[in-house]
């Protein structure tokens, strides 16, 4: 029996943003359908290191495999792996020792793809608020599916602003730091916010993406941007127990059954009328195993050395 | 980075009853004390192949590791692997690939000591309800703290009860089939049972320890069993949730607050005074994290070729 360990390097080979971005679309849009099983995530606190671990799982329904993702972040830094299990015999595939990467792209491809449905095609202009991975990631990913020619970037620290502007620069990207009243007509939050950021960063906003919500406790956007939103959620349950959507719900301003799916915008598009539209992401765990089973089959078929037999 | 893989010949050595016995043990009243994080586990079904996917983590609290356990039963086939986490950097240490095996034990050991605190010690007939891999261990671990003498096996299918006594006898216990009204003054329950089993089975039985019910929908044991019983559970929530204890407390026979911890009576003993005692085990992540840094930590400091290098 052998239990193959893949690590980044290989993993940056195989998962193209091809991949990424088809597992992640078709994920969302079975998780929109009913086709998948995703148990409530666990998540464990170190604050003696400032510390957490999320761990989620997720099947899509008759695919071959499920995924078990462990996926940590101790003082800012992110680490993990994902565990790849056979779906018919409950045996271990593989490790995907992505240290946290396949995390970021998936959630990368589900911001850039939910944003790029939601703002109108003309926008090339983003605000990012957080400046942390996800802030250049969902940008350099949106950027893969539309035009980006500016972007404003907030972060509460300048030098951490700054940094990220010199990041997107690097990538050819037109950036600069911004004061919040900036706000471009597409926002993208990606802090770790406990309380909403101030509402005039949204003032100009068609459409907010906000990423940072992965826990209770975790608060981006100011509730008042739900009334007359249009609302979309990655997973209804999950954004109403931990998501903006949840805490705009728990603040009275919005009721429990206005969402739509991200899945099936996805699938579908939307002529719902809006001023503004929503999308609040806390993470799928259907989209860890697409991704997962769709780099185990991406895979080489002759095993490159990383293979090892644990069991002589 | 290297991630060792640690598979079943190596835990097979590392992994004997004393460290077992006693990270169990330690992690029992730790988790009575609440020392220990160990948030609700997750459960994946798969129907169409009569699997399940039990997913537990647990750390113990101020102690180097924590545990992340994914436990498969497909078609009565168990499976599955730890990962052990740095809970002081949240990066990947080890996969103990056990295939099942040390949640076996640690459940055996778990069963083991609290079926020891609580039966009376000239007791050395037990009756064993169920004829899968927990009938042999509760019954072989629990002979490691004391002499058993004589066994009654019951299952469902006299072919597996013959072949569980047929272990027994290899393993040097007599033992022989029986039918239910034979109980001993010990009785263990080890089934998938989905409805209560006959109460008759328990009509001679001091001391019931329960390690069946391990998600909702399961009963093994009947209500009225734990009326004037003194109730002993693993982890008071999880009972509550899908434990024999939950089932009571909802058939109205037991007041929700009725039960004292294992760990508690583990450290202290109980003088309560009682007609029988029921020990409701549900299994703990805690006792996962703690067998997991226990393997890590009696493991030869020098590899012997399982570790293996996946980022050049």
């Amino acid at each position: 029996m052998t239990l193959p360990v893949i690590g980044l390097d290989e993993l940056t080979a195989i998962a193209t943003p091809d991949v990424i971005f088809t597992a992640v679309r078709e994920a969302l849009i079975a998780h929109a359908d009913g086709r998948t099983s995703v148990p409530p995530p666990m998540v464990l606190e170190f604050p003696d290191h400032s510390g957490d671990c999320h761990v989620k799982a997720g099947h899509v329904t008759g695919t071959p495999y499920f995924a078990v993702k462990i996926a940590s972040t101790f003082a800012s830094v992110n680490n993990g792996l994902i565990l790849v299990v056979d779906a018919t015999t409950g045996a271990p595939a593989a490790v995907l020792a992505d240290e946290g990467m396949l995390t970021a792209w998936r959630t990368a491809a589900a911001g850039a793809l939910i944003t790029h449905a939601m703002t109108p095609p003309d926008v090339d202009e983003i605000s990012v608020l957080g400046t942390g991975e996800q802030a250049l990631l969902q940008v350099t990913w949106l950027r893969k599916l539309r035009p980006i020619n500016r972007v404003h970037v907030w972060g509460r620290r300048p030098e951490a602003a700054d940094r990220l502007c010199q990041a997107f620069q690097d990538e050819g990207i037109t950036a600069r730091p911004d004061a919040l009243e900036a706000g471009a007509p597409c926002v993208i939050t990606t802090t770790a916010a406990r309380s909403p950021l101030p509402l005039e960063a949204f003032r100009n906003a068609v459409h907010i993406t906000g990423v940072g919500t992965d826990m209770p406790g975790k608060h981006e956007l100011p509730v008042e941007l739900f009334e007359h939103a249009l609302i979309l959620t990655d997973d209804h349950a999950q954004c109403l127990h931990h998501g903006d959507f949840g805490n705009a719900v728990r603040a009275g301003t919005t009721d429990p059954t206005a969402d739509l799916s991200v899945g099936a915008v996805l699938r579908d598009g939307t002529s719902n009328p809006h001023l503004r539209s929503i999308a609040d992401l806390t993470g799928v765990g259907a989209t860890d195993a697409a991704v997962a089973s769709a780099v185990l089959a991406s895979r080489l078929p002759s095993p490159t050395g990383r293979e090892i037999d644990f069991r002589p």
